[in-house]
This record gives C-alpha cells, sequence and structure tokens, in this order.
C-alpha cells in the first residue's frame, strides 16, 4: 500500500497549489449540520414508497425514466424479495459467445452463452475462443468438489476452556445435523472443520446447497448451530458470532482456493497445431511461451493461482444468469496452464476452485436473468453443476482467445476498433 | 485446491450409482460430430442481425422480450461502442443507500448511493451504516494514490541481451512519454517500473488517466511504447508482448495491493459511544471485539489484506454506475480496522488501495448506468477522484453496518426477513 | 521484484562508471577454460580424503584449523551420515533463555532453552520474556495437530484418464498403509488429499512420524507408494514424480499454514497489570497498541500470518537442539495476537501451524547437539511433542519481549549496548 | 490451521485415553509456585558467570564438555558481541560443494562453498548442480538492486492529523540523511516510501549498508530519525515506534518478494542437452515436465513465488559463513525457472529478491565463519556483491540437482544411501 516518497512529496505540492493547508483540513473535517433527508430502508414496492424516494433525489424526469422506465416499474414487484429502496432497474447489455461445446460430467452439448458487460471486445473474444474449442471435439470439464461453508467464532478465557469445548464440540456432528435439517430442504451439513487460535475458536460448517448458490441456507443453518451450541455446551463463550470472517465468503483467500468453496471445476482442451494456426493465426509453442511468461508474471504480482482473465467472463456470466457478482471477488481465482503436447497439438486446460453459482434462488428469478439461464437451457433445478461447468469452459475460451490475441499482437488493435466504434469489416480475427 | 480422499471416494461412489464408467468416459470425450451454428461476431445493431442471432437460438417470445424489450430495442445503438452480438439487455434492480456524508479531500457532501444488487439486505445494511457515519459528521476520505499500469513483457537469449537492454531502456522515459502523447488525451505516462526474471524483462508502465478509468487508455499507449522499444532497442527481444500478466489486470494481486492500481483511498469516521449505542444497538468495545476476530480470521483464510465485505458495496456500486464489474475481483482488497479510542469512542477506517473507477469512459456512457452517475451528481469529467473517495466511504459504511450485525448476532435475522420476503414493521434494526 | 526506472537508471549509471559495457558484457560471458579440480563428492571420513580436500582449496592453516580442530576431527565419524565432503566444523555460540514455564498437553516444567546464534540481544530478550511468563505460572500450551506431507505428481494425458486414475486410486488407502509398513518402524499414513489441475493429479500423503521429525521417513514411505502405483495402477501416467513441490517442504507456505506439516501448537499467557509493569515497565494497553499496529503492518506486507519475530527464536533453537534449520523457511510463519482482558490484564498468545521438530534422527544425533536436547531434558524418543510446546512458548516470549522493548522505544539501545561490546551494568531492562 | 473434525475428535479421544478431562486441565492450569532459579541476563564470559549458568543448569560433565569444549572455551572473548548467557558453542559439520563457476557483475571465477547442514545429501546434491553448471561454462549472475528497511510507524488522532504530517514528512528527506550520517560510517538512507492506513502512518526507509548486512545500521539510523521526527514534526503522534513490523525483518512477505530486501540477484545457466545427459542421466525436456509439474505445484500451495529448495541451500551457506540463519525465513523465496531453448539445450535460471547476506559484521567475526569465508574468497570488505551472486548460483545448482533427481527418480534412493550411511562405491549419480 506503499507510496514512494518523492511520488508523495509531489501529490502533496499538487494538493496545495489548490487549496492552502488549512482549507484542505476544514474539507477533512466531520460537520455535524444537519443532513439531507434520509432513505428510510424498506422493501416496499408501492407508488409513495417509490416516489418517495425520487422526491428525496430530486432528479429530473431523464434520470429517473432511465432507472423507472415502464416495463421496470410494472414489474417491480418481482423484485421485491432481492432489493431494498427500489428506485428502478439498471440496464446491461447482452451479448452472445459460442457456441461453446462442453463434454462435461454434468453439461453435455453446444452452449450459447450470454454474457452482460459493458467491456467492447470481451464477448467477441470469449466467443471466438468457444468456436476454436467446439471445432476440436469441445472441451471436457470435471466438477471435482462442492461445498458452501459459513464459519461461526467462540471467544473463550483461555486455551483450559478451548479444550473442554473441543472435547464436547466433536461429538456433535449428528446433533447439528439435525439442527440444519430444522432451516432447509436444500442444504445439508458435510463437514465441520476447526481453527484454534490461542483462546479462539472458529469452526467452519460446510454444506450441500443443491441447485442454489445457497449463501442463505448456509447462513441460516449455522445460525441454528451456533443456537443449538450457546444453549448446550458445557462451557458459555465470553462472546460468539454466527461468523467470524474464516469462511472466505467474497473475499479471494488462499484458504477458499486450497479447500472448495462452491463449485470447484476443472477443464481441458486439445488443439491440433493446424487449428492453432488456421483460427487463431499461430502456433502451439508461441502460445505456450506466451503463457509461459504471463503464468511467471501472475507468480512475479503475488496472486491467487495464475491465469489471465478468469474475471471478464465469470462477471458477464454471473451478472447475465443472476448470480451474485459480488462473488467474482471470490472465484476469480485458480489456475490456467497451456502446453505443447508430445504430439505438438496445444493442451490447455483451467481449474477453479470457487465457483459460487446456482440455477434457483438469489438473483436466478429475477425476470431477465431467468430469461438468460432459460436461453442457456440452464434454469431451475437440476442445472446447477452443469453450469459450473460451462463456467469453466468459457474460462478456457477467455484464456485461449486472450493468450493468442498477445502472442500475435493483435489485443490492442481489437479493442481499438470495437471500443472506439470504428466498424470493421472482420473482426473475427482478433481477440 | 486439495481435497480429502474419503471426500473424494464418496464423490466417485456417488457419480458410479448414476452412470457406469465407461459412460462417464464417454461423456467427458471430445465430440467431433457437427456444432451448432455459429454466432458470427459483430458489433452490429441491425434489425437482421439481432434478428438472426435470436433465430439461432430458437428461445421463445417471453425470453426475447425479457432481454429485447422495447425500450432496449430503441436504445441498442447507445450500447454498440460496449458490446458485440447484442441480444438485448439484463435488468438489475437499483436501491438506494443513504445519505452519506463524506468529508473528503475531493468528495464533499451527502451522497445518495445508487447500489445495484439482487441480494436482499444489502441495500439496507450499506443505507443503515451510511446514515449512523453521517449522523456522526459524516466519514473523512483521503485520496492517496493513483496510477494505472500495463506491463509488456520482453524475452531474450540471456542475460547479457537484458543487461544491454536494461541499459538501453532506462535512458528512454522521455521517448517513451512522447510515444503515449501520441495516443491520448487524457493518459500520461508517470512511472516505469522494471523487473528481471532471468532472461525475461518485464516493464510496468504505470499512468494517469484523467476522468476515465483508463484501460484502453494505458493498453494504446504501452502498445505505442511496445512498437517504439522494437524498432529502436539495440538489442531486438526474440519475443514480446504488450502485456505479460505483471499488471495485476482483475485478478486480486500482492503486487497491486502494495503499490497502487487505479485509486488508493483511505476513510474514517469517529462514532461517539451514545451513537453506537442508540443506532447500532452495540457498544464500541463489543465492535471492536468482533472485529478483531474477524480480522484474525481474514489472516487466518489468507486473504488480501483483511476485511469483511467491500465485494458486496463494490460491485453493487459499480454495476449501477457504469464501472467494469470484473474489476471487483481486484479492488476488493484493502483493509478496515476498528478501535476504541482513549475517549471510549469507536474509530473506524478502511483502506482501498485499486479502486478501479471513472466517471467517463466505458459504461458510464450507457443510459441508466449514466443516470446512476447523474443522481450521484458524479457524471462526467472532473469527478473520478470523488468518486472512489464516495467508494471508500460506502465500503467503511458497510463495514461498520456489518460488524454492528454480527456483534449484536441480527445478521442472521435480517436476511431471512428480506430474502424470505416477509413483511416486517421495522427492518432497520438489523443488518 | 519490480525496480523503479530511476534506481535502476542510476544503478545501470553506477556500474557503467566501474567498467565499460563491453567489459560487463565479458564479465556475464559462460567461460569454457579448465576448471578448478572438482570435490568429489563422498561421505568418507579418512583422513586421505579429508586432506585432499583441504590440499585442493589451498588454505592456510589457520582457517584449516578454525574448521577442522582437533576435537572435530576426533568426532568426525559422529558427522558420517550428515553430512558429504566432509573439512570440519562451524562454530555457533550458545546462550541460556529461562527459566520458562510450560504448562502443556505435553511439556510441563520449567525449561532452560539453549539457543545458537550470533545475534547480539537475541539471548537477553527472550529470556527477559521466558522468565516474565514464568512470574505469571508460565504460558499454557496446546499440541493441536500433527502429520509430514509428501506429495508425488503424475501426468495424465487428458481428464479421462485422470478420472479412471482417481476413481481407482481413491479404494487404495489400504493398500497404501501396507506400502509404508514395510519402510518404516516409526511412520505411519493417516491421510491422502488429491489435487487435480488439469491432467494433473498431485496426490498428498500425510504421516505421523513418531518422535523423528521424519522428512526421511515420509520420503521413503511415499516412494513405495509410487512405486505400487506405477505397478498397479490401471491406467499408466504419461510422467510421475516422487514430489511434484506439493508438500510444502521448506518453502512458507498457504497450504502448510491452513493445514498442517510438522506440529501446530496454540500458546497463551496472561500477565497481571503489576507484571507487566514491574518487569516490562510499561502497561496491558501500551503493549497492545504496539502489537495492534504491528498485526497491520504485518497484514500490509503480506506476510502469511502475521507475527513480530518467530524466525530469531526458532532459528536458535533448530540450530542447538539438531533440527533442520532450512526448515525455518517453513516453520516461521503464525499468529501471535495480544489483547487487554476484561480485567485489565495482558492476554497474548502465538499459534504456529507449521513447527518442524523431533527428538530422534537427522541433526538430534550430533553430539554438542544432543548436549542441547539433554540439557533442555528433552532427548531422545517420547519428547517430540513437548519439544514443539517448548518452541512455541519460546515463541510467545519473544513476542511479549520485543513488543515490550518496541512499546517502550528501548529495541534499538538494547541492540546497540550488545552488538557494540559496551558492558552495561543492567541489560535486563530493555529488549 | 484448520483441522478436520474426525481428525479432531480421534485425536480428543486419543487424549482422553491418557488422562482424564480434569487431568488435561490440570496440566493447562498456570502454576504459581516457585520456579527455578533465573538465568540472569549477561554477555559476561567470565568463569564465574559461565560456571554459574552450567551449575543451574546441572547438567552432567558429558554435556557439558560437549558445549563448552576447550577450545571453545579459549576462544569465548570473541563470542562476546554476540551472544549472552554464553555455556559453550554447538557444532555443525560442513561439507564442500563445487566448484561453482560464476560469472556474474561482481562474483567472477570458480568457488568452492562450504556448506554447513545435517542433512545428508544436501551437499553432495548441491555440489553435483554446481559442476554441472561449472561443465558449461558457469552461470551468469547479476545483482540487480539492493536496500534495507526499517520501518517506523506513527498514529495520529485522525486523518487530517496524518495529512499535515505528510505534508511535513515528505519535506524532510535531506535532514533525514542527516541524521543517518551521524549514526554510521557504512550505511546511506536511499529512499522512504510512505504507507497510510485510516490514521496509522509508516514511514519505510530504505538503506544501502556496503558490506555488511546491516540490519544494526538501520535500526540504530531509523531510531536516529524517528527521535529527530518526535522532536521536529509539526504535530505528535499518539504513539510512535522504530520498527512497526513493515520492513518484512525475517518474515517471508509479498512486499520484501516485491521491493527487494537485502540484495535481489538473477542468475541463469544454459546447459547443452549433451550435458544434461552425460552428468543428469536425463534430458532437457524431462528436465522443463518436472519443473512444469512442480512450477504449478508452488503456486496451488500459495508460496511466494515457486522454487524447489532455497532454503536448503542457502541455510547451510548462511550458517557456514556467519550470516543470519533466521533470515533464512525470509530469504527463501523467490523464482525458479527452467525451458528448453529452441536450440534444444536446457535454460534454467533463479531469482531471488531477498537475499540477506555481507561480508563484515555480524556473525562474519566468528572464527570458524570467518574460516568459511575466506575459504570462499569472500572475507572482509567489497566482497557482499559477490557473495550475493555466489548464492544465488548456489540455489540454481541446488534446483539443477533435485528438478534431475525427481525426474530421474533418484531422489529417494540418493537420501535412503546417505542418511543411512550405507557406504555406496558411487554416490555421483544421484541427487
Amino acid at each position: 500500500m506503499t507510496i514512494e516518497q518523492e511520488r508523495a512529496r509531489r501529490y502533496a505540492e499538487r494538493l496545495l497549489g489548490l487549496h492552502t493547508e488549512g482549507e484542505w483540513h476544514q474539507r477533512l473535517e466531520p460537520k455535524m449540520g444537519s443532513a439531507a433527508p434520509k432513505i428510510r430502508n424498506s422493501a416496499r414496492m408501492t407508488d409513495r414508497a417509490i416516489n418517495r424516494r425520487w422526491e428525496i433525489l430530486g432528479s429530473g424526469e431523464e434520470v429517473r425514466s432511465e432507472l423507472l422506465d415502464a416495463r421496470s416499474n410494472e414489474q417491480r414487484e418481482r423484485y421485491r424479495r432481492n432489493i431494498e429502496n427500489f428506485v428502478g432497474t439498471v440496464k446491461v447489455p447482452v451479448g452472445l459467445a459460442g457456441p461453446l461445446r462442453v463434454n462435461g460430467l454434468f453439461a453435455q452439448g453446444d452452449y450459447y452463452i450470454p454474457l452482460a458487460t459493458s467491456e467492447a471486445a470481451l464477448v467477441a473474444s470469449y466467443s471466438r475462443g468457444a468456436q476454436v474449442i467446439s471445432a476440436a471435439g469441445g472441451c471436457s470439464a470435471m466438477l471435482l468438489n462442492e461445498g458452501l461453508t459459513r464459519a461461526p467464532g467462540f471467544i473463550f478465557r483461555n486455551l483450559q476452556e478451548c479444550g473442554r469445548f473441543l472435547v464436547w464440540v466433536t461429538g456433535q456432528m449428528q446433533a447439528f445435523r439435525q439442527c440444519v435439517e430444522g432451516t432447509t430442504r436444500h442444504g445439508r451439513l458435510i463437514d465441520m472443520r476447526i481453527t484454534v487460535e490461542g483462546n479462539h475458536v472458529y469452526l467452519i460448517f460446510e454444506y450441500l446447497t443443491g441447485d442454489a448458490s445457497g449463501q442463505n441456507i448456509a447462513t441460516f443453518a449455522t445460525q441454528a448451530i451456533h443456537d443449538y451450541i450457546l444453549s448446550h455446551s458445557p462451557i458459555r463463550p465470553h462472546r460468539s458470532y454466527v461468523e467470524a470472517n474464516l469462511s472466505g465468503d467474497k473475499k479471494a483467500s488462499a484458504q477458499s482456493y486450497l479447500f472448495v468453496r462452491g463449485k470447484k471445476v476443472t477443464a481441458e482442451v486439445i488443439l491440433p497445431s493446424s487449428l492453432v494456426e488456421s483460427q487463431l493465426r499461430t502456433d502451439p509453442r508461441a502460445i505456450v511461451e506466451c503463457w509461459g511468461m504471463g503464468a511467471i508474471g501472475g507468480v512475479l504480482t503475488g496472486t491467487i493461482g495464475v491465469q489471465g482473465h478468469f474475471a471478464n467472463g465469470l462477471a458477464a456470466l454471473y451478472l447475465a444468469c443472476g448470480q451474485d457478482v459480488a462473488c467474482v471477488a471470490e472465484s476469480a481465482v485458480g489456475v490456467s496452464r497451456f502446453e505443447v503436447t508430445p504430439e505438438g497439438a496445444l493442451y490447455g486446460c483451467v481449474t477453479l476452485p470457487n465457483l459460487m453459482v446456482g440455477t434457483i434462488g438469489g438473483g436466478t428469478n429475477l425476470p431477465s436473468q431467468r430469461a438468460c439461464l432459460e436461453l442457456l437451457g440452464l434454469s431451475g433445478e437440476g442445472h446447477a453443476h452443469a453450469l459450473a461447468e460451462v463456467a469453466a469452459g468459457l474460462c478456457l475460451a477467455g484464456e485461449l482467445s486472450i493468450t493468442a490475441a498477445m502472442a500475435t499482437g493483435t489485443f490492442s488493435k481489437a479493442h481499438r476498433t470495437l471500443a472506439r466504434g470504428k466498424r470493421s469489416p472482420r473482426i473475427m480475427g482478433f481477440a
């Protein structure tokens, strides 16, 4: 988080050219005077509630109509369980990538993938990668592991109390499973792990959550366990919390990467040299050299895993399909790898340990998001595992396309052509 | 990424209960047969192009109308520079949080913050935090540093070549600045850093990009420098890439955290004990104990920095305001800290080193996204620094609210009430 | 790994002031000519072998006599299984710290701890901490987990082969246990974990190794398993390795930190305020504030865990007691924490997940190292668990002493007094 | 740090088979009774002081004579500035590796490297690697950067105070340089970096320390700056510390890895295919495949950088040559890389960002340690840069040898032959 002193000095100088030190001091000062009117927290969707919010904002009609357009207004009841203090909707353009052929344990077939983004070239790049993969017979994909965690924390007075608690708690799995059953139809407690740090004990509960991404399921189940512990433990903690920040929720973490959070998937493809040449305008060795420098580059920057751009594809897919986009913070880690096979073909694979996806619950019920899932053929029960495998295949497509773009020097040009709106007779051959 | 063998064994067993090993083998096998029709990469927004895409999908009218509603269809030209293979828009509900009083170097005043999310309770929680901060006179916020990076890579044959290149390249800053000037009005090259790893040389170019988030600015400028190097360097690299994965783009990385990517902001608030009691139903010491266990929890999971939930607020703000949501992967790192002051008040602060925000360019030009920026009062030139400070203040509000919810045991209940659609006479007192 | 360009430029300038670019080029050039005579790899301890080595070196008698002094020469046979190409011994001064009272699951009583180091003030600082802890009744310590890992790697052609291998390998634990039994008396296979990354499969075998640190036990046992796999697996890997760098051996790693490598111990102490004042010349709150800033400091630098100085105590203990000092690289991670208790006392704890210690085998058989273990009362069978708990208690003593030194501003002075050889009437009150 | 519940349960069960819960409770309980006699902190080397220590220990003559042998006793005055509470010395066997030809900016020629270790096969393995490198004309090595850091911390009341401090402190570099000059002949302040985290300000001072490793130089210089700040800053901090755990001292950290701590060196070698075959009994592609799986293995475990075994070589070299072995914790990070060149040769390189080495001061003055430096030809002034390059070359030799051992399946056998004392007619062909 550090700043080189010379840069800091120049910045201080620049600021002091704008205002005196006293003025800056004044700007930072807390100011008690009367605040603007409060937004009153509410899930209400009545005209009155919504109008009241817009009145407070005092925005012009043009602004309001962009958010609270007629259709959003009509459909507002459908958003009630997903938002508070509703004022309208934001619209994100959706483009299609594919088809992507996935030969997964769960996903099988050719998928057209809706991607919501405002970054020019993103959809085109993923689509190119998907089509190259499909031309080679598709990618193989394996869901390897799954589990969603919540981690309550318990503070004791000393290690003796911790010890007594540990002896007790390691005998309670059956009781905990029963607590969970009372809170959920979809969820099932599958494991507990224990972390002791001095007089702090964290319990990590791991659940299967069916086709739901399952954050709420895990929270409610863990609350029940937590309450059971407080009423049954032979030793009462000084403090306890339903979540003590050990679940890794919405943060890239070594722990989620090393265990699993959500779904862990690996996907691979083998591209014959001829296909790399005809479709990506380069050769397997050039791809591997470019990936090699980038992989070490990732290592040199201290990322969790090494990869190029999982975040781009995942954010666009999550957004289109009603997944929790905040989870991109944890999902966009993992490893991609390219090699030349002994036969001279290009081997590529990605492994994503923390895919947070579901096909029921959460944002999947919203109208346009559900439409995207249907378009993908993965809406509703029975599709979460396949969605995870498709997400991994999509990331593989992205890694392939961007590495080829870097290796052939066309990355920058593709972005320029598309983002600056210059029509190009042929944008296929690029990024 | 590891899986305990007993769990792996049970999973294998479960799979073999569904299909034979041969069938699974068959599912994973690449399949050459005819693929589904390709989506032809294009930024075209003509009826014909869009219809052609929908024909390929073969979706029913209901699905199509959710994405390609009348208004999205009318406005489609406005999305042309942000998407390819357009088929419509996805709509995400927007709720208001605030007001949040920010006493920043750049942001000054009370802000109503539009948050786009599908997670129940998120807006209510951030809004509660914002209002408590405002009741204490607001948070102070300081933009500390800024800079956007691109990192081309050069492969040489050996260290002798690297050495020769390094001697030359360290004398070229003036020339590189001129290269950059030819590519951008907003961007300015401010620094170069060098990483040598054996015969690989990475150059990290750092830019100021005005009020744009600046990814494209940095890419185009770096391409120009890269091309200049290839034509002027006394020693020609074996291979070179405009980006060798050392910029940290869209990945949580130690490097971006330790230097800066985008904008680095710190924000703080001091809440009198009476306010903590009346508004958050707890006391400063309880907040600090809860934060303390969670901070060590973060350390124990191996996150980059320690924090509770930056991703939630940032994703919702980025999405509403046309920022690149994929950047949540890198922005949602940093540190939050709570302490009891010698006077018994609650001190809280957050520091975010990698805020990727801009108020011009990219997604900020889209209709509803621009409306959100206008609603926030931060649309267009001259507002990017303030937006970064508001984003940090928002994260502080979130940390405060969620820590209070954990400390008082109301976290789970708040989610249940809102996500399950039960009306509550008073949802203020929760999360 | 990065270097700011201005610094690089100045460095290049400085170099070019010493030699021309051509001369530097020449220095870096591989030079084929005749090399100096080779040292012939041998564990031989004969006069002839040793003399031959010294002849090659051509050192004067003074140098030789410092390494190959009479006693080292006499005892040389005792080093035969621990060194090749022997030329003598290096002598490291040993100081005593303590007594340290440890109330552990395994360690019980007052320990005088031999520390081998060349850093002035180190022994004095640890000894002060140990005595303060003892004055409060000693530290409590709990061995929490143990296990030593080796991780062979298998490369397959594709995911289908991996899948087939995984199904088979998850059914082989019994067979693997039998393989292990043939190789070791002390070792026992307790777990296997599996990591799949595309067509690469890593197996992590975890062992208990009795009172030995156990690196060789784990290696030989894993070789047996590896060979069994090659001859029995229904699918033959393209390549395989007995260790594929997934064990975390001798590297600080998130994995070892999150699971265990060697022994995981937590230790705590509660110091009454009066004791902090009389012995450490400060008060609990000041200690906690200093720790607090340092803990965030650790978080800001991106360490694995947060701590002050585990490496100092561990390196000195490992060296004195015949442990593998290279393992300091992995052992010196973990968490220390200080708090003020509700009663106003100082609570302190450390947690070390990767202590690599043993009381038999390896360097514990060397004469002076065994003497140190005996002095400590922990030589031979039955003491490895206690040694791990003592090591944790020692680290707690160090954290306490250094934090107090930082908080009271005496850190620098203590080092100056001791390292510069100024006699001080009273060096107790310092570091 | 987590423990799977089933394992925790079994462990609890095992413990309860040894003692009752009440007995365990009793063992962990602090015990106030009379402690063993204290070791009185002292650098004294008088007979009386040393005898007093041994009396307290009550060890038998045999133990005492192993530590306090005649020669150690005679030379005891030479240890006075490096140890307190002296009771003797521990002897570590030293073996020779080499010759290693280094073509460095600073190191030039063939080096015989003394390695102190108790791990069988270590010396033999490094020596093999060194000889292969020498046979190819030696390795090239470049010192890339150097700098030693200390990081005082300052706590302010709020951001306004921080801001005022920052404006002042960024104008004080000249004054700080003068402070430093008063404390050291060898040290020179070369940079300051600033980290702001809420109301905490850390300053990172970076020094050149000549041929000394320089920890004490940096500490004393920073104390002087710290004191100057306290007496001259326009705003007085609430608390301040000469080191706030932001220097990375003796801890593997992303920060030290990304900047520099001590000396940063890169070294490379190109081995013709014929040499790999004749000396290492394998071929370049096999080495690269093995490295490739191990590199991803390192990435999967979350190490800082990727490498095989830097710790082994560094610990043995540091120990022999009087370096601070605790620094292995920070030095043993970095990157190693192997590739097949377009010509089919093996390219290998290592990059170590944090080598903490010096040739004057600290442990380099001790008798046998100085002898090792002399044997290496790098004792005293003017040799620290060369020592850093030799250290990097040594690590490269180790990486090469161990990767070859893994690739050819001889790793385990070599350890068995040597550690178990079986004489082998030819141990060259192994590890």
